[in-house]
Order: C-alpha cells, then sequence, then structure tokens
C-alpha cells in the first residue's frame, strides 16, 4: 500500500489537513525557506499548526520550528498534545520562547504550566511574563489542580442587583477593558455574592428601564473555585450552560468558566477513560516509541499476572486435559465469551458511573438485570456450544459440559461486569482504570475453572 | 451489601441526584400525594427530572407521569435518553403530550422526532404543532440525518456589511422578536452571504461608529448545511467557536449553530466510540433486561465464530498437547497477551483517526512504531514468561517455545492493532466498530499456532 493509499479520504474528512498544504510545509523545511513556510502556513489555525507538529517525526519538527524563528505563534503551545509541548518548548530558542508565552492569555499559561514536568521550564515561562501577568499566572497557580479556579478566567462582568438595562449599557459602553470573551453580565449582591445572569442579547432586547434582574436567566448555577473540572464540565453539558461564575469559600464572584473550556475538559477527559479502559494510559499518536513501550509494559505486565493466574487454574486439572485432549481445544471459547460478555456489562456500567446514571437508587437493579442479561444469553450460547461440541468431537457429555460452563460464566460475568466498577467507584479508584483487569481475571478463572472441573466431575 | 452502602458518595458526586429528593419522590408517587411530588421536584432542572424517570422501574416510572399529569414538563423529553423516549410518549395522554411539545423550541422537537422509531408517534408530535412551528420543524426534518441543517436554529441576527456598531444596536433595540440565545451578530453582503461575525461583548465596548467589520472576529468559519453533526463537534472543539453560521450551497446564509448544541453531539459520539468498541450497541443504562439481552447477542455470535476458529487452530496440534499437556496451561497466556497489547494499538489508532491525528502523512511512521514496541515489549516478556516456563514445568526448551511464540504475537498484535482500523477507515466502516473482533481474531489465531506450531517443532 503506497502513501497515498494509506491516506485518509478527502471527503471523508473535511477538517483533516490538507495533503498540500502538508507537502508544501515540507519542501519549505527542506529547502530551509522560511518565506515559503510562512505562505504555506498562512491559512492555518494555530490548532492545525499544532496538528502538523504532532504529525512530522521529531526531527523535521525540530528544523520546521527553527525555520520558523521568531514567527512561531504562541497559540500553537496551548493547543499542543501535552506529551509534545515539552520538546517543542526545548526546541524554541529562549527569545522566542519568551515572544510566545507573553501573547498567551492568563488562563492558557496556567495550562501551560500544568502540563510540564520539568520546574526549569515551569521557571523559564513565569519568568518571561511581567508583572501583573506573573502574579495572576501564580494565583491560579495555587488553586488546586484540575480544579474550576485554574480554569476560569479572572476577568469578569459584574452589575448591582439593583441595576437597570440602561445602567448596564452605559456601563459596558463607558468600560474601557472589558474581557475579551464575555457572553453574560453577572448579577451581584452587595457582598459580591453572585445572585443570577442575564445574557447580552437579553440585554439588548429589553427596555433601558427594565431591572437586570427581571430579565436573569431561570437556571443559574455558581462554580466552587475548588470543584473538579470534571464535574464542572458535566455541568455545563448537563444544564446546557454556556458561562457560569466561579465563587469562593464565602460565595463571592472570583471568575467565569465558559462552555469552551467546559468542552475542553469533557473532551479530555473522554479520552482518558478510553485509553485507561483498554488499558493505555497517557498517550498520544505523537508519543515515540521508547515512550510506548515503557508506558505499555506495566499494563501487560499486570495482565501477565492475571494470565499465569488463569494457568494456574488449568494447571490443578492436567489429568484431565491428559484424558481428554478435545478439552484444551474447546476451552478458550467459555473463557473468551466470558471475556466479551464481562467487558460489555463493565463499558456500559463505567459509562453510566461517569455519567451520574447509575448510582445508588439503580444500582441493584442494574445488578440484578445484567445477571439476569447473563442467564439469558449463558442459555442461548449453552444450545449452542453444546451443539458444536457434540457434532464435532461426537461426545454428547461433553456438549453438556461446555453449555453447563458457559451459563455459569456469562451469569458471573454480568454480576462481575457491573458489580466491580461499582465497587471500584466507592472506595475511591477509577473504575476506568482497574475494572477491565480485575473483570477478565474473574471471567478467566471461572472460566477455565467451571469448564475443566465439570469435565473432571462428569466425564471422568 | 445494602443498597446505602451501594450509593455513590455524596462528596464525590456534587451532581448526581440527592438520595433525600429521590425517597420524597418516591413516596410521594406511593402515596399518590400530587402536591408532596411537585414539592419534592419543584428545585429540579428538567435534565434531572430525566435521569430521576431514567433510575426508577418502567413501573414506577408510568406512576410518576400518571401523578405528574399536566405538569409534566416538555423539556423532560428533550432531556431523556433516547431509548426511552417511546416508552414515556406512550404513558403521556394525548392532551399533556400536545401541551409538552409546544412548550419546546423548534430544533429540540426535530431531535426529538429523530429518536423515535414509530411512524405514528411522530405523526402525533407534528400534529401537536401549530401552523408555522409545524412548518420549521418539517423544513428541517428534510435536511440529512444527523447534518447541521438538523442541529441549527434557524432565528440569526444578520446585519449588512456597512453597517456601524450604532446601526447595529439601533437595530437590535427597535427588534421585537430577538432570538432566544443569541451572542454574535452574522456580517453578510448584500447576496446574503456570511462574511465575519462580531460578539456581542465587542459591540458592547466598541464606539457606536465603528464599522461592525472593523471589530469582527479573526477566526471565521462557515458550516455547509449538509456537514455531518461529527465534523461540526470537531470544528467546534478544534477552532473553539462558540457559535457558527450555516449556509446552504449558495453559501448563502440559513441558521446557526451554537456551541451547546456542538457539545452535546461531541459526547454523544465519544459514548457511541466507547460502547462500540466494548461490543455494545447503542445501550443506555435505562435499558430492560430483554433489550440488552437482544442487543448484546450479535456481538457475543460474532466473537463465538472467533473463538471457533481460534479451537480448530488448537485442534491442529492434538497431537502435540496429547505429548506435552504442560503446553494446554501455558497457552492461554500467548493469546491473552497478544489480545491485550493488540487492544492497546487498537483503541489508540481508532481514538487517533476519530480526531484527524492519524492520517496519510504519519499512517506509515505509526505503523512502524507499534510494531517496533510490539516487537521491544515482546523480547521484554519473552524473558519473563521464558523464565516461568522453565521454572514452572522444569523444561528449558518449553521456555524457549513461550518466549519465542510471545515475541511474534506482540509484534502481530502492534501491526495488526494499527493496520486493522486504518484499513476499516478506508473502507468506509466505522473503526471503532468493528477492529476488536478483527484484531483479538488475530491474536489469538497467531498466539495459538505460533505457540503450538513451535512447540511441535521444537519440543517433539
Amino acid at each position: 500500500m503506497s502513501e497515498i493509499e494509506l491516506a485518509a479520504d478527502a471527503e471523508d474528512d473535511v477538517y483533516a489537513l490538507d495533503r498540500e498544504t502538508i507537502r508544501e510545509v515540507r519542501a519549505a523545511v527542506e529547502a530551509e525557506d522560511q518565506a515559503a513556510l510562512l505562505a504555506a502556513m498562512e491559512p492555518m489555525h494555530p490548532a492545525d499548526v499544532a496538528d502538523l507538529l504532532e504529525q512530522l517525526g521529531s526531527g523535521e519538527r525540530r528544523e520546521l520550528i527553527a525555520l520558523l524563528g521568531d514567527e512561531f505563534d504562541g497559540d500553537i503551545l496551548s493547543e499542543l498534545d501535552e506529551g509534545l509541548r515539552e520538546e517543542v518548548i526545548d526546541a524554541l530558542s529562549p527569545e522566542v520562547l519568551t515572544q510566545a508565552v507573553r501573547e498567551l492569555e492568563s488562563d492558557d499559561v496556567v495550562d501551560l504550566l500544568e502540563a510540564l514536568d520539568e520546574p526549569e521550564q515551569q521557571e523559564t515561562i513565569l519568568d518571561a511574563l511581567e508583572g501583573s501577568d506573573r502574579l495572576a499566572v501564580e494565583q491560579a497557580m495555587s488553586f488546586p489542580e484540575n480544579s474550576a479556579g485554574r480554569l476560569m478566567q479572572r476577568e469578569v462582568v459584574a452589575a448591582p442587583e439593583h441595576w437597570t438595562v440602561g445602567d448596564a449599557i452605559d456601563f459596558m459602553r463607558s468600560t474601557l477593558d472589558l474581557p475579551e470573551q464575555f457572553y453574560h453580565i453577572i448579577i451581584v449582591d452587595p457582598r459580591y455574592r453572585p445572585i443570577g445572569y442575564v445574557t447580552l442579547g437579553k440585554v439588548m432586547s429589553s427596555d433601558r428601564v427594565t431591572k437586570l434582574v427581571d430579565v436573569q436567566e431561570e437556571s443559574f448555577r455558581t462554580i466552587p473555585f475548588d470543584q473538579d473540572e470534571e464535574d464542572v464540565a458535566y455541568a455545563f453539558n448537563q444544564y446546557h450552560l454556556i458561562s457560569a461564575p466561579v465563587v469562593d469559600d464565602d460565595g463571592r464572584l472570583v471568575g467565569v468558566i465558559t462552555i469552551d473550556d467546559a468542552m475542553n475538559v469533557l473532551s479530555e477527559e473522554h479520552e482518558e477513560d478510553l485509553l485507561l479502559l483498554a488499558g493505555v494510559g497517557d498517550e498520544s499518536i505523537a508519543d515515540r516509541t521508547l515512550q510506548i513501550v515503557r508506558q505499555r509494559f506495566p499494563w501487560l505486565l499486570v495482565n501477565l499476572g492475571t494470565a499465569i493466574l488463569a494457568s494456574i487454574v488449568i494447571a490443578q486439572f492436567e489429568d484431565v486435559l491428559q484424558a481428554v485432549v478435545a478439552l484444551a481445544v474447546l476451552m478458550p471459547i467459555v473463557a473468551s465469551m466470558g471475556g466479551n460478555a464481562g467487558t460489555q456489562s463493565m463499558t456500559v456500567a463505567v459509562r453510566a458511573l461517569a455519567t451520574r446514571d447509575l448510582t445508588g437508587s439503580n444500582g441493584w437493579r442494574v445488578v440484578r438485570r445484567e445477571t439476569l442479561a447473563g442467564l439469558l444469553n449463558g442459555m442461548a450460547f449453552a444450545i449452542i456450544v453444546g451443539i458444536v461440541g457434540l457434532v464435532w468431537f461426537g461426545m454428547p457429555m461433553l456438549g453438556v459440559v461446555i453449555a453447563l460452563a458457559m451459563v455459569i460464566n456469562l451469569v458471573v460475568a454480568g454480576l462481575a461486569g457491573v458489580l466491580i466498577p461499582i465497587i471500584l467507584d466507592k472506595v475511591g479508584v477509577d473504575p476506568a482504570l482497574a475494572s477491565g483487569t480485575f473483570v477478565t481475571t474473574v471471567t478467566d478463572v471461572v472460566g477455565f475453572f467451571a469448564f475443566l472441573g465439570l469435565a473432571g466431575a462428569i466425564l471422568l
């Protein structure tokens, strides 16, 4: 297959990077032609430049950055995959880095600092900032990691509760430094505690004499500064918020979070769950070979442990296997079906826990339902594999053994698939992280034990 | 474990439904006390009421809906899980349904109609709408399914390119029916084609004489009406859009999509990928037992097919297994490790395809990297399992056999894990849907074949 054939279909992927652009960029880097490079990159959004850097090999990446020189746009750093930021920052000259960091909004600098492991790089970036910017970033960094306080912007537009629409309009039109992005006016009480908010659209469409509180949005929620960002993202998605005020311990307004930040958190959180469920840590397509080897080794080691556990179970039945070699042929079927059924139940449960749809009030109903579903599918597949066992090896009792083992293992799979994530969640472990290993261990062990144990009892 | 112990921790789940509220709701339903029910539900957002309905058993659900009577809020229908909507609509009286539907915005009615399979229910809902509302909904339904046209709202605020900030303010303040939610003024050319947009915040903070085009946002994108909603969600997330104009084939403005709708699509799309990867279709925690049995059966049947394929491979080596029963004990280890490593590579690849980070320009690099990573982890685990085989069974050559099989299977796992999703994507099959089955089939077959084949060649 040639490189062209491996390429994604242009029609399918409207927002994928244009192949022609990538070729031009590469040619310009090869020819060390800065003018051609800037021309090729001119129409690209910083997010697309970041994607481009992620898709290049690390040598080409450094060459491109060097050729860009002081034309490197600071926003590219914010858009870059976290795993690549340190490498790219290392590749920038101190002057370019300083200039790039100064171009960023303070919440983007905070996000950048959070992703860096090396204290020296953090220090370099803080040093690039001037007076008040540095102070704002340092204050944000004093909030707990992954909290609302780190996510929020500090610039807000607030109005006292007695203000009219006219007061608000006059205020906004006379204020020189309104925030870059804002969609609501937050109404605060005399102690600066938010009590409601009004959309700018409502302000525009109401009479000047209307009181702000009379046109405020029906649904209104404040977010505590120390709330976990995943909860913040959930609230935005659940309650269709566009922006929400952040308050301190006394309920006073300290900042505002907008939906685009929440959307970003939601997207990262989903990615994390997906990768964790598959036994991959925080990995990206741009990581280097040794990084991914190191990243995946521990998960495979845990899997080896559980596989050896299953082998120990099998070893208990060496005499049975010696007597009926057909058992060795069929035994992976029971384990594999159990593993699959368990993964199905588990994924639904992990997802429902993440979306708060699986709670104390329906926990037992879901456990009962999964167990019953395991029983019903178990009986259906018992008939099928029973016939397979009978026809293939001509031994009726072998069919009975595999059928019974199938029922047992699918019931256990349904039960384990939902109980294990619930229990992990209760004891404070991320169910996406560890459920998979536990569930397949249970279905492997039970699968081999039930099949070989029943075979020993019935066939010998 | 009691029901209380199964409950989620209140501290962990700030937005989970309050247990006390659920208890009050249930008590009110039991006592058929409408006043108490309304009192208990008063502070609940429609999204929370929908979650509550999803968590009840289906009998209790019907009782609650009956007791609510005409206090049923139409927004609850939009917030409900798609799988439950038909059941809840069936439970509503025709009068309550009519009233509920009339309360909804037209884009929410479209979303509701899309989720209904029964034509009679669709007809009932359309009949509930009056004149212009019905027309708007029918026009939206004429756009392709899951397209931008269905997602957009038709109400927009547009301004000619020669307008000043003052013109825009005067226009908005004199227009009676501005849209419920809007954040931008879209600038259009004389043929009503969008050429830029201005945030309301910018309008508020600029002089009346400033031209709108002079304060328009730097980055501006229009969305074709027939673009797939997943691409729309991607664009919002990639380019940090808050709202975006939708255009027809001639580039004329026909509507606007806001970020909250895009966030919803993003969230549903992630859920779909996660469930598909686990071999569960479009399932929800509120589904009934028979639904999930029927839903999961086909996936398990496919898995049974691949498991039997693996068994057929094993059956070719019955004589080898007969001679060395230790092989039966160890053989699941090689297959299991291959399955795990393959799933790791596959998940990273599927995710990168979804986020357009895996493309023609880095496809071969990723394939090479995954294969090399498989080789390196394969060699590391070859040493470990080689020692296990040697120590456990005291047969040095058995250690060699399992070590070699491990290297082969992990290399194949890395290669298959990334190539299979890329190929499926190219031929137009959703890689999340089918990759898992193919990858584990390959690693099972190769795992058993390599281990037992090498054993036959080396040990016998």
